[in-house]
């Protein structure tokens, strides 16, 4: 343990402490709901982000200090990273980590190379999982960096791609169901378009559809038995990306008949950059069964672009954990931090300061979650205001009893409908207030 | 003919009139791409805004300067109004239009009142319809502005609600056929939420289902031939509409068994609200068979609600007509000018001005897109484009014989992908330009 | 009292109270740094929202349940109102309300006849406030609703308009000082425009200037002392409204020597609609010396208009104090709820737990800010990081006494800047959450 | 000539060539209003998108094929792509190119040799100049790309960071000079800020005013005769820059006695990204007098980030050049194609056609603009439309002899103001449209 020589292990010291260095709210082994913080909380750190992030921007290049870089993109500094990782992981305390196949090691002259570069940095990953008990929460590959990819990988107008991308995916579901990878995960990167003019919809629909079935087939050959999940966003490389927000990802999986084989990874920037509350897409997920894992993050709704900020806001992270609560919680998803450090947050203790934030944030947010469980206003405030679909009229609807005819005969006769009650929304807003204190 | 006693019937006078109150580019019998103009644009005039606006916004009243208004909302003014529209109509040639069902009758003291008044209208729309040869477009029925529909409509918390707007619907149907409706409509006014806090999501959206399921049961039953169609709208009046944009319409109507029943009615606006072009939600309704109608307006993108502004925008007219020539054509939907004078533009004479715009901007998108269509370029380029899908792997992979481990030989053997080639953008837009001269 | 037969006067029953018709936090006597909260806080209800708000938007009309109003416009049922409003205030214990001159008081016939309506209302409000003790926190004259400002007001192509608004607000000016009021306020309105093509905008913002300055001489003859308020606003009505954000402003100001004769008025919802948060432009006026009053509320980020919530975020409230204590109070401006409740939450107890909250969040926001400056860490922090200005080449250059030749050479000589530290930010939202336990 | 061996020079073929290497619209002698296009059409090609963008993005490196550039940023490839630039303006006949010092020159180890390489490279730089005709239109600093400039430059919080952008403007200065440069510019980078919780805004606001002026006394002192122009933008790479959009610079200008030693370099999509219309920020800048140059490019006004995209919309270049003929062009201000190829357009020749639809949608802009200002309709109706300014009591207002008691009085006699005439938005709307065809 040498790269973060001045960390110490970071430990739960309570909601008085001073010390930046400690959790105050996120102690693992308290229990809540009858579980465990920790299993509520199944945190990841992000690979991509942590690791990799250098800081650059559209306006300057990297500037993140990380002294065990060597500035190379070799094995060796990929093992190096390895260690790195663990390292950092272990003294913060999280159960998880996720991360695309060219986070951990570099691309080699052709794919064969590739693919053997992988499986060096594959065992060692290993070793490091099993000596600290960390596990991978997903894997997934880059099908969007390399330049092959410029037009997409499974909706490329090259056919030869979409081989390359198929041999990627194929050797990224391997390896992490040699980690033990609880899901596996596939983000839509450049999947999408920039103009109508150069772009075949229908076409690339069914190309990524073809895709698709294919993972979902090799899945079932190898046996790998955890959730393959989708990971919705509006823009971003694209200027429209197909799997826009869960609705767009979900009318597509229904159109193909893939909709029993994905779940979704939801992630709050997303969402917002589809105009969603993140809360929204949550619920909207959770009713249709397929809230999968979550990537937790957080946006600046005054700017258009992903920032992918590290969520220290309690109303996001009690809503979250609200939802999470009430579907009986994420397992086998976890709470990815799929963000990252401003880049002016260059120093390594900012990484830690980050993640400490927001392990703390999803702490306190889970602790009011319960609070108004408990309660049960909000609960209550919901069952009364339906009431009215309980019996009578409402229960021959819901039933299927009424049609078009039956209502109107019931109505002609009643001339109005019963009156409605205020919505209450300021007093529900008061409610939440209550808790934050 | 009395309402509009200084305005003549418009006429075309070809490109280089300088009249205001003229045709410049609509020639109803001229043919394009072998059939009349009027026959690929079946503008519609739509009640509502044009002749129940008075240009109030949330900042001050009605300002629209409306000789025959008398202010009140009788019976007798009802019917006078039906008088107005339809000398606007003949004056302007446009063949068809849509309403609401309390846009051209008044609510009564009950629902069999509100129906008789109903009935007293609709005899006269079907007579002024009989001597002008002008048809109804769609009818659809408003389920948003009465109070009782302060939550919604059929996803009102109040099961009553339900139950009156069935009843509302049931007559809106009836009416639609009784006046040779070509479709009918439904928009989602106020089926959404504001806030989750008081929102069960999940029987929201079953008891929606329900809804329209009972409306293709009705709509069967009765002999209504014409489709049913959905117009989709991402936010206004709710925070969140069900309907967001055609992706969300089509993973509801997947999920409930409806897909078959409904098309869509894309709207400009909407469809940029919702962050995505018109010419995406056209391409993507169209590709998977739902483009039903249009609601041909256009919106203000740097704002951030529902401007309703009549389309004159040529790139706009061309993209959208490019698109429905190519699924060979929109009956039997049309082109609906969802549109309001600006409330500056409060003089009778500005509805004219308006209506021709449109109209000429239309037309002349027509024209160019039949002009691109016939030589052939964007087609061409996109053929190529996608070329390696044609043959070989790309074939193979289309036609279902590759798989995971087939593509990973493939690949293994060949290294690297084969290049791509430019995407070609700018040359593509340049091209566009070339039919703006 | 008997318009709020059920609703008791409002108390404070501290942070455990489950009522949610009492105060958790705002207990109006309690000091905080040196002065009583009811001090800080110079809360005030608006009349155009909660006394004339009736709930209707775009697609309904009004559905709000006020028992008292007769549904007219009358000048009885504006004396009623009155009575209404004091009620409400004093139940809920604000210092201070605000109006415009026609939420008050009906037009009339003519000029004259409105200016005496409005001293008919006039007497009745000063007797009110005699009784009370409740002051006014600002007036205004309304220079958007009536037709005649269909083209704006001082920016109006009308002449005449621009002498009918001066004559407005000269009335306004006057009725706002027999009131005692402490500022007097302009918003634009419809003051900016929506096409270029019909506005000679230099033409315009000169009447704009010309109008303001009319403004501070007729505010000087009759010795009115209070400030002049300009409440800036990017959007809405108009798509260009001239005093667009709080640099818009100033720019203008300045450019006509208008400077020294405004503060603003910083809304909050009006702040985001122009991408700015809130923090960012109360800071930008405050440092311009022209912080001076807020009209607190909230917008909703993913929608694009003024949605004018109530203010319950406490991280806004938090920030908003901070700036506010940080510039030693915001007195003789004030907190104006500019806030409307939802049109779903139409019963008069809504307003109760809309006003309820808000004042709360403020209050929490309130102890919370002092707690900061009390800990002191965030002012420490960035005294730390200017450090490098206090003295040595920094201080050269805030001095003046530094030019670009001799910067060169002091950089020539020292070959790279001294390196930088990390921005901290991460750390720093930490810091931030620890007040929120 | 030898690193575009395909890519013949660009000639004028007239509207009826298919030839996308051609211009259709753009013939650099035509006369327009008295003057050759060249003279009115100032292009400029940006040294930084042209010839160092690599297509990179947040989500993948560089994918351009540039087959001369070798992977280095050495000072003999840095000579070489002098050349590569010269050949491709002098193809494509443009008259001007922009740059920042670090786009053209590499950085050495220390000031010292930075500067040294800068001066080699401008030695160059002059010589193609000569050989060619081509000039420089402005030159600039990149102040934002290294490390050092991480918390902004004049505004960063270390004081030695401030020395070394003054010492690197100085130089940047003096290079323009020697290249004969017609401006010299300012683009905030990133000066603006992430978080207010670590920003002393009022200290960062003076000590950028002090930046500024120590460039206009150097300018003067090294006999720069040419205009300083600051270009707004409002978001990235911070989250608020200083120089938000023309109102945020002008006011700060004003208020540091600037505003008469700047003008504005106004570009499209900040203009957008600002939610302002560009036609409106040209608007504003040019009635103060301010409007220097532009960078002529487009954004998508779906996403939220700056896309610099090729501008080739008629209605946003017709509107473009109305201003700039309006105020009598921009000279020695320029249109610089502040824009950069789609990264899916990676080859060489995409860079013609980029620019090749550029200029021909700017020549056709300034056809249709001319043609417009040649009717006069646009005009004339604005001249009617503010008739009542120019007699009676609009006169005695914009005279300064009215004041709220005269105009009380004038109105109390009248009653009520003249009636409004209708601002006929859709009637000039199809004004406009006549012009496209």
């Amino acid at each position: 343990m040498a790269y973060f020589p001045d960390i110490p292990r970071i430990e739960y010291e309570g909601p008085e402490s001073k010390n930046p260095l400690a959790f105050r709210h996120y102690n693992p082994e308290e229990v809540v709901e009858g579980k465990p913080m920790k299993e509520h909380l199944r945190f990841a750190v992000c690979y991509w982000h942590t690791f990799r992030g250098t800081g650059s921007d559209p306006f300057g290049p990297g500037c993140a200090v990380r002294p065990w870089e060597d500035g190379s993109d070799s094995l060796e500094m990929a093992l190096k990273r390895v260690d790195v990782a663990f390292e950092f992981m272990e003294k913060l305390g999280v159960p998880f980590y996720c991360f695309h196949d060219r986070d951990v090691a570099p691309e080699g002259a052709n794919l064969a190379e590739t693919n053997r570069n992988l499986d060096v940095v594959v065992r060692r990953l290993k070793e490091q999982q099993q000596r600290t008990g960390i596990r991978l929460l997903w894997g997934t590959a880059n099908l969007f960096s390399n330049k092959r990819y410029v037009h997409g990988a499974a909706t490329s107008c090259n056919a030869d791609v979409f081989a390359y991308a198929a041999a990627q995916v194929k050797k990224a579901m391997e390896v992490t169901l040699e980690l033990g990878g609880a899901n596996y995960l596939f983000w839509g990167g450049r999947e999408g378009y920039v103009t109508w003019m150069n772009t075949d919809l229908k076409r690339e629909l069914d190309h990524y559809a073809r895709f698709l079935h294919m993972a979902v087939e090799y899945k079932k050959k190898i046996g790998f038995s955890g959730p393959l999940l989708i990971e919705p966003k509006p823009h971003e490389p694209t200027s429209h990306q197909y799997d826009f927000d869960c609705a767009h990802a979900l009318a597509f999986l229904r159109g193909y008949g893939l909709e029993k084989e994905f779940r979704f990874n939801v992630e709050t920037n997303h969402a917002t950059l589809a105009r969603h509350t993140m809360v929204h897409e949550l619920l909207y997920a959770s009713v249709h069964g397929m809230l999968g894992s979550i990537d937790a993050n957080r946006g600046d709704l005054l700017l258009g672009w992903d920032t992918d900020q590290f969520p220290t806001d309690l109303y996001l992270t009690t809503q979250i954990m609200l939802v999470v609560l009430q579907q009986g919680g994420l397992a086998p998803g976890g709470l990815n931090f799929d963000a990252k450090v401003r880049r002016e947050s260059f120093e390594p203790v900012d990484l830690f300061h980050a993640h400490i934030g927001a392990m703390d944030a999803f702490a306190q947010g889970l602790k009011i979650a319960a609070a108004i469980r408990r309660e049960g206003l909000l609960e209550k405030f919901l069952r009364e205001r339906y009431a009215s679909w309980d019996s009578g009229i409402g229960a021959e609807i819901e039933s299927g009893r009424a049609n078009f005819e039956s209502l109107e005969a019931y109505m002609l006769q009643k001339g109005e409908a019963a009156p409605n009650a205020s919505g209450r929304q300021e007093y529900l807003e008061n409610i939440l207030n209550r808790y934050f204190r």
